[in-house]
């Protein structure tokens, strides 16, 4: 039987850690940072003494490849991504990159061959905390041009295009970094969960079968913006208390006429012009709707369009809903599901078949590969915070 | 009869509304500042053109002193404040200054000869958009020492007695600037209605009867961040959804659990972090709760706490409810409500008796002497938007 060593793993995983730039308050990694450099030369340090071949892509990508006995048969891939949210967890992407690199370790000291060559893959830029998600897999399957790296910008402006020359990559360089139908034979992704079903339940593995799909909404609502005191509370066109009617029926909405699946949720919101004595004369928030049956995404987004209209009726309101963001919901390949699972019993180890709730590069590789992906636990199910 | 002279009036106005740091975007005046200083040494202008003598006090009130024939006798002071909010009305505060200008112009041009002093005040940092509402009034009525001048602080950390002595006047010198009971016959101020009420019914004067109390509260919830898509909607403690169905209570408190004249508004909501697909792990709103009868405030204030206790209960948040500012009501004095009322009866002038849900200086004047107050409509009742 191979084994893994717990205690490398544990060492690279706080290596990586090291590089953070909000030391104290979580853990922020952004892309092409001086921290992000940082661990990735670390990652790419050990992948070369293992003797793989290094390929950092245009956008970043960074691939490592060991080679197989058919160097044309079709690429198996596994691996995840370092970067981070603001202030977010140790182990979210660090976790597959480097469970790719100490699967990697354990086959080359086992003097195993491989018919097919394996590639450990760093996908760039997966949360979007600066210039969108997957930015990484959809460059590596295709679904980005060179136009569309310019207009993916970060909050100061700056585009991708831009950063990634700063960092030191060209991303005019397309062509034969892109990856085809037919040149992937697998992807897996190790994650943690970022929820907390595995860890309340006490069990070490979740194979999933489905990645939520996602709609991003922002919503507007414009009223009527005056003073807090000399208002009468029958002559207000409040956009604050439509806003808050709103939210409240979304967590309904959610629960009674999503499926079991769906959820729904009000992260952002901002009030103008946010003063303590002022009615706000508009106020925005955003919705992040998902699930993994498109049926239900469908249905709550229904709902809550006509709870929308329904209270700007009613306060005198000018609503805007506006679509900022889609994915569909991913099915995972039976046959690796299959595999995994089987993998699982094997080795007596409990697991669970569950869903994603978050979307990963895995989901963008599905346009182009079987899938799969393997979740642990995640303490009190926090990931990002 | 005495005429006030309209175009003398609407060049004050339009002359002291080019004071303005954000020219077409609403009016901003903030407490010394350039354009504070602008308008300020224009109305010191007109004032000493009338041959008045002009004070200005250690915090920067102006009172411009029209002498009676007994100059013992106590002062007849009125006026009101040329500060604004960010973006504020063109006649907010200014109504009332130029009101007193006017008057004294027209006493003198015929020739009347008062008994008492007379005395113009402008008040300085009435909004409180810089230091806190007031500050003009409650240093000349005495309410606040040099120690309390030098605790308030803008947002950039600058106190007010530094931002004053940066002005060039020196808070230092308090003790004769302070009036004492029994130094001031009465306080009127003229100022625009900050609603709806006159213009849609279109009444020319109202005379204000009460000031409503005011008290600010901030809520903090904070619940369990987590990330967005991989949490069920039964597995959170989400504070936004939380701070929604009070916010949506607030609005049905006041109107059902308070009294006709109670109002209660949220205008400021801060989520943290602030992201899309995070569920905030603490969300923060303000409350500003108003009413001219305590009664309405305690009953309100007694309501929304337990709302707030029950909904945390419920969501399993932990919630603070802090006190931030408190004012009593004020009842304005009778024997000046009578004489308004008979000289817009004299005149014939449609009048109205009403309260202010705003604060003004006269309800801190009201703690030294008799005050009066006169609302004219506000287009569209806005005043500060």
């Amino acid at each position: 039987m191979l084994n893994t060593n717990l205690k490398r793993i544990k060492n690279d995983i706080e290596t990586i850690s090291e590089f953070n730039s909000t030391p104290g308050n979580g853990f922020t990694r952004l892309t092409y940072s001086d921290q992000y450099r940082g661990a990735m030369n670390y990652l790419k340090d050990q992948f070369s003494k293992l003797g793989l071949k290094i390929m950092i892509d245009p956008v970043g990508n960074l691939r490592a490849r060991l080679e197989g006995k058919d160097p044309e048969a079709p690429l198996i891939m596994f691996g995840s991504h370092i970067d981070t949210v603001l202030h977010g967890g140790m182990f979210d992407g660090v976790t597959g990159v480097v469970g790719a690199l100490e699967v990697i370790r354990v086959i080359i000291e086992n003097n195993i061959k491989l018919n097919n060559p394996v590639e450990a893959v760093i996908f760039v830029e997966e949360e979007g905390t600066s210039f969108g998600s997957f930015v990484g897999s959809e460059f590596l399957t295709g679904l980005l041009s060179t136009e569309d790296l310019k207009g993916l910008k970060n909050e100061r402006g700056l585009s991708l295009y831009e950063a990634a020359r700063n960092y030191g990559i060209d991303v005019n360089i397309r062509g034969k970094h892109i990856l085809k139908p037919g040149q992937v034979k697998a992807m897996l992704e190790l994650h943690v969960e970022q929820s907390i079903v595995l860890d309340s339940r006490k069990i070490p593995v979740g194979i999933v079968q489905a990645i939520a799909g996602i709609k991003w909404f922002e919503v507007e609502l414009r009223g009527v913006g005056n003073h807090a005191g000399a208002t009468p509370m029958g002559l207000r066109q409040d956009p604050m208390v439509g806003a808050a009617e709103i939210i409240a029926a979304i967590k309904n909405i959610a629960k009674d006429k999503g499926l079991p699946s769906t959820v729904a949720t009000v992260g952002k919101i901002k009030s103008y012009p946010n003063v303590v004595n002022v009615i706000p004369e508009r106020v925005k928030f955003t919705i992040d709707l998902r699930d993994i049956d498109i049926e239900g995404i469908n249905r709550v987004e229904k709902e809550i369009k006509k709870k929308v209209e329904q209270v700007s009726d009613y306060y005198g309101l000018e609503p805007a809903v506006k679509l900022i963001t889609e994915t569909e919901p991913v099915t995972l390949t039976d046959s690796i599901i299959n595999i995994i699972e089987e993998s699982a019993q094997e080795l007596d180890i409990d697991y669970l078949k569950m869903n994603s709730g978050a979307g990963h590069d895995t989901e963008v590789m599905a346009g182009i590969t079987d899938v799969g992906m393997i979740f642990v636990p995640s303490v009190d199910g926090r990931s990002h915070v």
